[in-house]
C-alpha cells in the first residue's frame, strides 16, 4: 500500500520535474510561469485526494481538509514547490507530494482527524527571483518586512498572512541534503533543529612582490594567511566551511597581495556557534599579526538556530522507531520553510535519505523504498498526533 | 663627474619612458613601433659615447668600441629594453643607459682598452609580444628554438648569431626587483648566480557539498587541501610561492570540489630546488590521502640555475668593495638576459637597489646615489679587467 503510494510520489515527482521556466533543467522560481503551472498539476493531485484547494496572496498552493469538530484548529504539513536553477526532483516537491500521499493513505484506511489538516505547497524558499528566502511560508506567519515587499514586483503577498493561533503544528518532510542517513544506513531520520548560521567576509591585505627576489622572511603573504584560517576553521569544532576564495593579482610569479574568503559557520547550539566565530576571529587576527597581512572581518549575516518542538519530535521518533530499527535523530544544517513557520507554531522535520548527499543538482536522488517508509512514518505520526488531541 | 652621468642616466631612463606604444603608460614589446623608436634614440646616445652602433638581425642594438690591439676579443655590456606591460622605468634600460655612461667615464678619464667593447640593448627579454623569453640575448648566442622562429612573425632573426669565442665574457647590471639591499642597506650587490625554477601547477579534484549539511569527517574539501599544501611550501625551506588559486564552484554554502594553484619553487642550488620539489610532491600526495581528494601534479617548466661567473664575479666584488663598505653578494631569484649569454661566455651581474623591491610596476623607483654607485663600480670592474688583460 505505502509502496504503491510512494510510487505514484515519484511519478509525481518525475511529472513535475518536466515544468520549468528554463528548457533542458528544472528551474522554478516564484510566481514565474512554470510556478503558475506547477500549482494548477498539484492543486490537482490535492484535489484527487480529496483536499479543498487555493492560492493564497503570496502565491502558496493549500490544500485543506477540514475537521467536522468543533472549534478545531489546524495542524500544517507542507515543503516548497520552488527550486534553485538547474534543480534536482526531490528538493522541495517530494515534501508536499508526500504530504498528499499521507493524506490519501489516511482516507483510504478510513482515518478521520479531530483537527483541521492543510497542506502548503510554499512559493519561495530558494530565493532565487529576488534574492530573498522563505518568501511564502514568511508571508504566511506575517514576517515579511518592508524591505522585502519594496523589493518584490508581486503586490499584496503579505495579504496571504494567516490568523494567530490557527495553527497548533508543523511537519515538513524533506530529503536530507547531506550524507549521514546514508553513511548510517537509514532511510528516514528526525530533525532536532535547524542550525544557526554565521557567515563571513575574510579580506586580507598583504603586499605584492616577485616570487623569485622577495626572500620568505620578508614576504606579507595573503594567501598563506587565508590558508592558515581554513585549516583553523577546519578544526574549530563546529560546521565550518570556507567556500570562496579570490587571490589577487593571481599570477603565479606573484606574491598574493589581497584574498577575499566567504567562512560558513553552523550549529544548533547558538552559543557554540558564537563561541566559534569569536575563536575563530581571535585566530584570524593572530595570523595577521604573524603574516604581515591587514585583516577585514564582515559578518555578512547571522541567524540563529530553530529548535523543533520536543513533542512533536518525539511523536515523530516513535512513529519513525516503528520503521526503523533505530531512529536515528540529527540536525538541520541548512535552512528550511519550517524555521520561518516556527516563529507562529510547533515545528517538526522528517529527514529523508538522498544519495551521496546531493541536492540541487540534477542527479539529486532518492530511493522508493525510502520515500514509503516515510509516508507511513508521516501517517503514523498523524494518528499518533489524533490520538493525542482524542 | 659619477654623479652628473648618474643624473643623465635618470634623464635618460625618464625620456625613454616617454617612447611607449600604449598611451598612459609605459609598454614596449619586441620589434613594436616603440621599441624602434627606442633603439634610434638610445642609438643616438650610444654614437654621443663613441660608439659604432648597428641593429642586427634579432632588433638587438648593439653599439661597439673597437680596441685597436690585434686578435682582440670582445667584452660584452648588456640588458634589455623591451619592458612589461604598464611597466617601470628602469628594469631593462637602467642597464643599457648604465653601460654607455661607463664608457663616457672611461673615455673622459683617457682609459682605452686592450679588448673590444660592445653594449647591447637586447630587443626582448620580457617576453611579451610572443609569450617567449630573451628572445633578443637567445637569438645572440644561437639557442634559438624552431618552434621560437615558427612562432616569431620577424622572419630571420637567427641571423643575429654571432661566432663561439667572439666574446670573452659579459656583465649585466639591473635593478634587484627585490628587497635584500634595501633591507641591508646596500646601493649595489654582486650576484653569485641567477636562481633555477619549477614551475607546477597542482589541482586537487574532491567533491561538492553542502556546506550546512555535510560533516566534517565526511567532506573532500580540495581547498582545505590546497590550504595545507600553501603552507607546507611556505615551510619548505627554498623560495616557494603559490601565486594563483582558482576554487570551483565558488560559492560561500558549497564545499569546494576542485581546486588549481600554481608552485612557483626557485633556488640558485639545483639540487637544493629539486630535492623541495620532491618532498613537497611526497607531501601533497600524503594530504591527498588524508583529505580524500585527488591529486594531479604537472611539471609546466623546469629552469636550471646558472652561476655567475667566479673570476668576473670576484672582479666585480673587488670593484663594488672600493665603493660600499661590505659587499653584499646574492643571488638573482628573477631570470636575465645573463642566463641566456651564459651558455656562449662566463657572466656576471650588478644589483642596484629598487624602492620597495618593486619591479614590474609604474612605481618603479631607484636612487640617483646608487646608480652613481654602479656607474663607478662597472667602470672600475672594467678598468680591473683591462689590467688583467695587459
Amino acid at each position: 500500500m505505502s509502496i504503491s503510494l510512494a510510487q505514484q510520489v515519484m511519478r509525481r515527482c518525475d511529472e513535475l520535474a518536466g515544468i520549468t521556466d528554463e528548457r533542458g533543467c528544472i528551474t522554478r522560481t516564484f510566481h514565474s510561469p512554470a510556478m503558475q503551472r506547477a500549482n494548477k498539476l498539484v492543486g490537482r493531485w490535492m484535489r484527487d485526494a480529496g483536499l479543498s484547494v487555493r492560492e493564497d496572496a503570496a502565491f502558496n498552493l493549500l490544500g485543506r481538509l477540514e475537521s467536522s469538530r468543533r472549534g478545531a484548529k489546524t495542524f500544517l504539513l507542507g515543503s516548497h514547490l520552488d527550486t534553485v536553477r538547474n534543480a534536482g526532483k526531490y528538493d522541495g516537491p517530494l515534501g508536499v507530494l508526500l504530504a498528499v500521499a499521507c493524506v490519501e493513505k489516511l482516507r483510504a484506511s478510513g482515518v478521520t482527524l479531530p483537527f483541521h489538516l492543510e497542506i502548503a505547497g510554499f512559493s519561495d524558499e530558494e530565493g532565487v527571483r529576488y534574492q530573498t528566502t522563505y518568501l511564502g511560508s514568511r508571508a504566511l506567519v506575517g514576517t515579511l518586512t518592508g524591505k522585502d515587499l519594496a523589493t518584490v514586483t508581486e503586490k499584496g503577498i503579505e495579504k496571504a498572512r494567516r490568523k494567530a493561533g490557527e495553527f497548533f503544528g508543523y511537519a515538513e518532510a524533506h530529503i536530507e541534503q547531506g550524507p549521514v542517513l546514508e553513511a548510517r544506513n537509514r532511510g528516514v531520520g528526525v530533525v532536532t533543529a535547524i542550525a544557526g548560521q554565521s557567515r563571513i567576509r575574510v579580506e586580507w591585505e598583504g603586499r605584492a612582490g616577485h616570487a623569485g627576489t622577495t626572500p620568505m622572511n620578508l614576504r606579507q603573504d595573503a594567501l598563506c594567511a587565508a590558508a592558515e584560517l581554513t585549516l583553523a576553521a577546519r578544526a574549530c569544532g563546529v560546521i565550518a566551511t570556507v567556500g570562496q576564495m579570490t587571490v589577487k593579482p593571481g599570477a603565479s610569479n606573484v606574491i598574493p597581495a589581497h584574498v577575499t574568503m566567504s567562512l560558513d559557520v553552523r550549529h544548533q547550539s547558538d552559543a557554540r556557534r558564537v563561541a566559534a566565530v569569536r575563536k575563530l576571529q581571535a585566530q584570524a587576527k593572530a595570523i595577521a599579526k604573524r603574516c604581515s597581512v591587514k585583516l577585514t572581518w564582515t559578518i555578512v549575516q547571522e541567524t540563529n538556530s530553530v529548535n523543533c518542538d520536543p513533542v512533536l519530535t518525539n511523536l515523530l521518533r516513535k512513529a519513525a522507531g516503528k520503521h526503523e530499527r533505530e531512529v536515528l535523530t540529527l540536525p538541520s544544517g541548512a535552512g528550511h520553510d519550517a524555521a520561518a513557520i516556527s516563529v507562529m507554531c510547533p515545528v517538526s522535520m522528517l529527514f529523508i535519505r538522498c544519495k551521496d548527499g546531493l541536492s540541487h543538482h540534477p542527479d539529486e536522488s532518492v530511493k522508493t523504498a525510502d520515500v514509503a517508509k516515510a509516508v507511513a512514518v508521516m501517517s503514523d505520526f498523524l494518528v499518533a498526533l489524533k490520538e493525542r488531541h482524542a
